[in-house]
């Protein structure tokens, strides 16, 4: 298990151009944060469907270390995104993951996608990643 | 219809940001080119998921406007995404999109996307667009 | 809005060879039970993949039937599925529904699979629905 | 490797109650056809919704043993469906796969389906099967 702290510092150094920031994690789940600029912003005024899904992403992958510890090799084999409401230009993208399935090579969880402060999820996310076998 | 000119004026005006290119449009079909640099890639020396997410959700966009024309309504409702093996580093993401159905309010396609030049396919993805109304 | 009794007369009457019960239904949920019989197995003990598909399509269904009314001409659009664990042989298949939009023209639901009495979820899917518009 | 005729023997012996055939399997990819009578309709004489996810399921697993030959406990992980339009009530439903990905562990397809015929895909799928590890 890694603690919610050494998972930022991870997802920090690995990935310095990261606009997510960790909230939470331990428990089979996990809460992250978009930050929302003008980069992620589309015509409209409205986020961008790749930074949901990379809020998505971000959010397993932080739920799954929570668990099995800092494994970089962890790999998404799947994702796949159904887009309900129009997000808010304003305010940030919160990523709340559960795991439904944490086994010794895969793992399955789903993110709810909310726009920070506003109860209706914006977007669903369901993903599978695979987990690498351990080496003895 | 739009051509492949106005498809690419449209996603250079809209999405200034966008590292997308779009390579084909037309007839139920469209190639699209992500670049490829520092910011695209993540640790382990590969291509990042969101990356290969944005063009296919591009690609999608183009194989749609290519038929309806310039339709800036027109959003994602779904993405699904099988990772299947790891990009090159220094190759282009290619995004590859067939349109399976194209009705009045709703577009299905899915999308091959390679590392340019090489011929396996390093991800698979099958989206759906809701199309406004016309209004008359 | 129909009320559980009046969906499960309309399952009954228009699925006559369905194997699945309606429990509940209402509040943007619903729970269903499908049967399990030697039909409903396949080699190695278990229940087939197609009855956990119906099942989750038929959670879906009335769900949204409890919302909107009885209205037969709702169909699926897209269903997405994660089998994660083996069913039991020996009981039945319950589908948990709860429904994530449920707009004018498309409801999103996602739908918990588990064996009955059993804590372990099975399988998940998500769903969408098209309904059809009201005449006026 | 198995052939088309091995892999229909196994599949009629182990599942004697369906109600596909196996018409070509071979090269990454697999045809198989669902018959349509009484039981696989639904109100409004359409073919129902699950008998097109047990021919999608079937076709993508033909495909697999028609190249690894005949491993049973090969099992469904993700199956993701879009329905496109509404199948014809009298005529078989064919199911062709093609696989994507290949390996030792997962193999990834794609299932176009048609009602016998019609040029029309009426649905398409992409699944992912677990393949168990040789013993050795």
């Amino acid at each position: 298990m890694a603690t919610k702290q050494e998972i930022a510092s991870f997802i920090a150094r690995e990935f310095p151009q990261t606009r997510v920031q960790v909230l939470e994690a331990g428990h089979m789940s996990a809460t992250v944060a978009h930050e929302i600029g003008v980069t992620e912003l589309r015509p409209g005024g409205t986020v961008s469907g790749p930074v949901m899904m990379a809020t998505a992403d971000v959010a397993l992958y932080v739920a799954i270390l929570g668990e099995i510890g800092i494994v970089p090799l962890t790999v998404t084999t799947s994702l796949s995104f159904n887009f309900m409401r129009k997000p808010s230009a304003d305010r940030r993208i919160l990523g709340v993951c559960r795991l439904m399935k944490l086994g010794r090579t895969l793992a399955v969880g789903e993110v709810a996608l909310y726009s920070e402060g506003l109860p209706d999820m914006v977007a669903h996310a369901v993903g599978t990643y695979a987990i690498p076998p351990v080496k003895s």
